[in-house]
């Protein structure tokens, strides 16, 4: 299998399966077959249990870049109230477990929930990453509050947007992310970033 | 290495291993050796993993316990805000993962939330692993919420108390558990339907 021979040549340092495979390809068994030492992506279920269990680990890349970017800014977590907004396996639950090992206390909430928008005012940082353009409306957050948009949706001609409505969100929230020029480069970047790390580990 | 025996020897289909080890031993390395799929215990970080990104896993007992608690008396969680206090990587954050798969609207707090009576009058539900007795009081609890006390601690004097200030608790909630003989025996009862699990699992 190709994933194998990646895992066992010392020429390689990182492995990013690119989904979605096609249906005749088993993902998770592809993704279990990778060296979770090369998983430059995060989504090896070893690095995904790393993490939930406050552990070192290789990170997804988009919520890592969710964090770098609340650190560059020195957005205060600790302590703050946070929420989640979708509960992905590679977005919305690995960033509230980063959120919760920094230390805020943290509301995950997903298309289930019941009252979002009170759920949200009570937080001074929001994380959406539900898919779904214009959820993120201004009534739905507390002045001052911090807005991290995950969201990568394409309308119907052609543009890039996020789940925030952004013009006025952005007159209510102290910051905000926007789609596109966001989260996006900085997923980019730790990407590159846990490819550093992956070769240090491998070479050290 | 004795784990790896248990894990190559055909005969034995679950491995537990007795936490805390003797200093001179690496927990995390020892867990890591595990097969996970004999796992019983849920501790593999392949089973955190699975377990984080929403998938089928073997699943720690205490919070395999309480979810299965509040199974059993039917209480509603689609849509309910519920808290989970305390964020160990073998009972709160699990448990809060467990909630946020059976749609509950989860917040979790610990020892550094900031206001945590506010946050969870707001919930329905209130699991509490936090390891100090008496911490969560009546004026913290919603009237009808439902409360788990996964605290096990043993006072001066010997005796075994949760979490929760129970007698004053019980007055406001609509259903609690006790300390003791509450999530204790469900624990154990997980433990050995995990066990069930994975000699099926081998024997197919």
């Amino acid at each position: 299998m190709v994933i194998a021979a990646h895992n066992n040549d010392a020429t390689v340092d990182g492995i990013l399966l690119q989904l979605p495979l096609p249906a005749a390809l088993d993902a998770a068994a592809a993704i279990m077959a990778i060296d979770y030492r090369k998983d430059v992506d995060g989504v090896h279920p070893i690095n995904a249990g790393l993490l939930a269990q406050g552990r070192a680990a290789l990170i997804p890349n988009t919520p890592a870049g969710g964090m770098a970017l609340l650190q560059h800014y020195q957005i205060p977590l600790r302590g703050k109230r946070a929420a989640v907004v979708g509960r992905s396996a590679i977005v919305g639950r690995p960033m509230a477990l980063l959120l919760v090992q920094a230390d805020a206390t943290v509301t995950v909430c997903h298309s289930r929930t019941t009252d979002l928008a009170a759920t949200l005012r009570e937080c001074a940082i929001v994380c959406v990453a539900a898919g779904q353009p214009g959820l993120l409306t201004a009534e739905m957050i507390r002045p001052g509050a911090v807005v991290i948009d995950f969201g990568t949706n394409v309308t119907a001609d052609g543009a890039l947007v996020g789940d925030v409505d952004f013009a006025p969100v952005a007159e209510v929230a102290a910051a905000i992310t926007p789609v596109p020029g966001g989260t996006g480069p900085v997923t980019n970047a730790m990407l590159l970033r846990n490819l550093i790390t992956i070769t240090r580990n491998q070479h050290r």
